[in-house]
């Protein structure tokens, strides 16, 4: 990858941006330390690079004032939404300014019959599920934290419920987004298809801020099912976990989510939560649909798991059993970071087919017991996609280097199981090297051709995904 | 749009070209005027604009090394399918080589525990579902015609079954393309689910050509279902049958395939089936399930169906009836020709949000009768697209005027209504001007300058989408 060396940009450039933009919008252009802190990377262990300014924009005019701006003095600009990232998507390593949404987070409307929804790049999740509560609908992306849906919609977020909802390219149907010269454009009709030029919907979904700055977006909303069923089984490997998982898909069950916890997740969930599961692999699924259907698949299911060695299958339909059910994935997180305190957890992401997950996660499994890294795991085992959480002391740089060294082969296997490093975190800046490896110089090239196409100057959130 | 004109490209460039080709390939490259005009467009009424010349390659190799030839020379190049695309998309305006997918038709692997497949473009949709007819799985898109399925990826074909399966767009978890300069991408691993980089596989489908040659195709496959329903019932007005579709969504009814005959569509089969269906709008409905899950939810359906004023009302479970049942759908294009002998079909594709489906078409109904065109209607009515067939005398200038005259408002009217121009057959050659009065300039600028970095010499399906 060539790195695009601007001789025009320095310190002084910066500068004389930051005055033309303090002129503009006075002490609303905040340069404190411990704001712009707060604006950089601070959820796991890259270091923190905060941004020489932060802006919170209200309107979408101000956005493209702010970025004619930036653009005219070579100044970096980078979208903030609640910073929940987990690569390193807010940091600022060559400076710059951090635009938080936190103020542009209206519900502009909800239409109904259509099932779509559009709103300011600051609304949350919870918020616009809130707000949706007595409409009968809901919106189904859910990432475990209550992101912005801009920011979630920038980093390709997806969550428990893809295998059955999708991700966030499968539920934006159109974005509206700021381009460095400060044009606005308009990705797509409020249409549920389209086969109207380039898809600049899903190319602007995922492109983590590097192609342009979304202001608007139009989601896809899904109606509330009129039953829910939830149901849990235990396995004697993760291999017959990963076979039940095949089957039941295979097998056209509709399943919405379907969720694996490895044996020291399962023993973190038992000490946390107080719950007495077999310390073996544990698959949490859970049906939508009518009364009777749900009931039906959730039994389905069961018979499929005593097919391949599951035991003790429970199932409900009411609410408050199945959130009981559910809660040993509920505290999953906060039950794996007690597993040993004052460590800070650190997240894989990988995603292989489905037919290499067992040999991935097995293969995890004893590479983490063999360097002596505690870390439960927990998989959205439908899609292929799991996380081990590596729980690391942070002053001790022997433990990072081994995570390092753990983080980089686990990317490596996923790959060569023609997989990804990525399912829903994104590159940011840590994967680079691994895109390259999974993609190759081909689309490395082609996604630098688009980039330098759309973003001259490299201003766009500069350094993200090896892009510069 | 700036045109980019491009003094190097004449004839003399492109008989060097010719003349490097041949040198390579011998009497491969072929440059029958017969054979050239069956690559250019013939499905409806735009003019045959024939290529240079015709190529069919066996590798992808061999496309690499085409690719490089013809950027040397300038020389355009336009992929081809099976020629069953509406909108001039095989064109050659610029002339140049057509390159035909026929010999590479192989179906490289078949993933059966992942769900997906890896194909050759030259495969067809009914060729990949014989040659999966014993695993259990099946391609899901439809669009009627045996299109191939890198024609199909290109122009982001969909059809009857979109609303539950998705489009093309849903469906290629990745591909591989050759660009201009012979080079070879790779747009994604074949996880399930990914977020690294940009989603290069939804900005190549649907790019009609005009961003590189596809060589391979990585398909989501889906489970054939355990049981099917199908229904139909007759509706008093447009509007009662799609407040019915509306409800049924909402619902959050599983439907596979909602479809809607306007009266003049049922009227045609009716002469043309011998069926006695009555001639007022008419909604076709199937459901994939368990077979207890297929029979509630047609059940349902009837009842939402009932009331909205429906009639009529049949639903069964069994696959001949089924078959009899969905007949006036399958016969909808044949029968609708024969309304008016020795008249061309010309297909309009407008698609808007449901909720303005029911105005759209009975806009579209009220314009045709003023202007005395005869024009069946069927519609994908879940996703809110649907097609007027226009049976138009070829020989008459002024019908044909009228014609063009109908589609253009149409497609201003779709657009007014926040819908799209194209849902389904793409852009091509005659709806450019309708894009960017759909998604604005910013968007158009953003499309070409895409093009002009992937493809600065303009080589790739130029004049196709309006950009150069």
């Amino acid at each position: 990858m060539p790195i695009r060396h601007d001789p025009s940009r320095d310190e002084t450039t910066t500068n004389a941006g930051l005055g033309v933009l303090s002129q503009r919008f006075g002490n609303r252009i905040e340069t404190g330390l411990a704001l712009r802190s707060q604006h950089a990377h601070t959820t796991t262990w890259l270091p923190n690079q905060p941004p020489d300014a932060v802006f919170c924009p209200r309107t979408t005019q101000e956005v493209q004032v702010v970025m004619a701006i930036c653009n005219d003095h070579r100044m970096p600009v980078i979208p903030f939404g609640t910073g929940s990232s987990l690569e390193g998507h807010v940091n600022a390593p060559l400076g710059g300014l951090s635009i938080d949404f936190k103020d542009m987070n209206a519900i502009l409307q909800v239409n109904s019959d259509d099932m779509d929804a559009s709103v300011q790049p600051g609304v949350t999740r919870k918020a616009l599920n809130t707000h949706l509560r007595d409409t009968g609908l809901f919106f189904s992306v859910d990432p475990g934290a209550d992101a912005s849906l801009g920011g979630m919609a920038a980093t390709g977020a997806s969550g428990t419920n893809a295998v059955r909802y999708g991700t966030m390219k499968d539920n934006v149907l159109a974005l509206k987004a700021v381009l460095p010269s400060g044009e606005l454009v308009t990705t797509a009709a409020r249409a549920r298809k389209t086969s109207a030029g380039y898809d600049l919907t899903r190319l602007m979904v995922g492109s983590e801020g590097t192609l342009g700055v979304i202001t608007e977006l139009t989601l896809r909303l899904r109606g509330i099912p009129e039953a829910v069923s939830a149901a849990t089984c235990s396995f004697p490997s993760v291999s017959a976990a990963c076979h039940t998982v095949i089957q039941t898909i295979q097998y056209g069950l509709p399943v919405a989510r379907i969720e694996l916890l490895d044996a020291v997740q399962v023993r973190a969930v038992n000490a946390y939560s107080r719950l007495r599961l077999p310390e073996t692999p544990l698959l949490l699924v859970e049906f939508h649909g009518s009364a009777a259907g749900v009931a039906e698949q959730a039994e389905t299911f069961g018979q499929i798991a005593a097919e391949q060695g599951g035991t003790g299958f429970v199932f409900t339909t009411r609410e408050e059993e199945r959130t009981q059910l559910w809660q040993a994935r509920h505290d999953a997180y906060w039950a794996g970071l007690q597993l040993r305190p004052g460590a800070k957890g650190l997240s894989t992401d990988v995603c292989v087919p489905v037919s290499r997950l067992a040999d991935c996660v097995t293969a995890a499994q004893d590479r983490l017991a063999s360097a002596g890294i505690l870390a439960p795991i927990v998989g959205h085992v439908g899609d292929g996609n799991f996380h081990c959480l590596l729980l690391i002391d942070m002053d001790n740089h022997s433990e990072i280097a081994q995570a390092e060294d753990f983080i980089g082969w686990l990317n490596d296997l996923a790959i060569s199981m023609e997989g990804t490093c990525t399912g829903e975190h994104g590159i940011g800046q840590g994967k680079a090297k691994y895109l390259e490896r999974e993609l190759g110089a081909g689309a490395m090239s082609m996604m630098q051709a688009i980039k330098n196409a759309v973003d001259p100057n490299n201003i766009l959130n500069p350094g993200k995904m090896g892009l510069y």
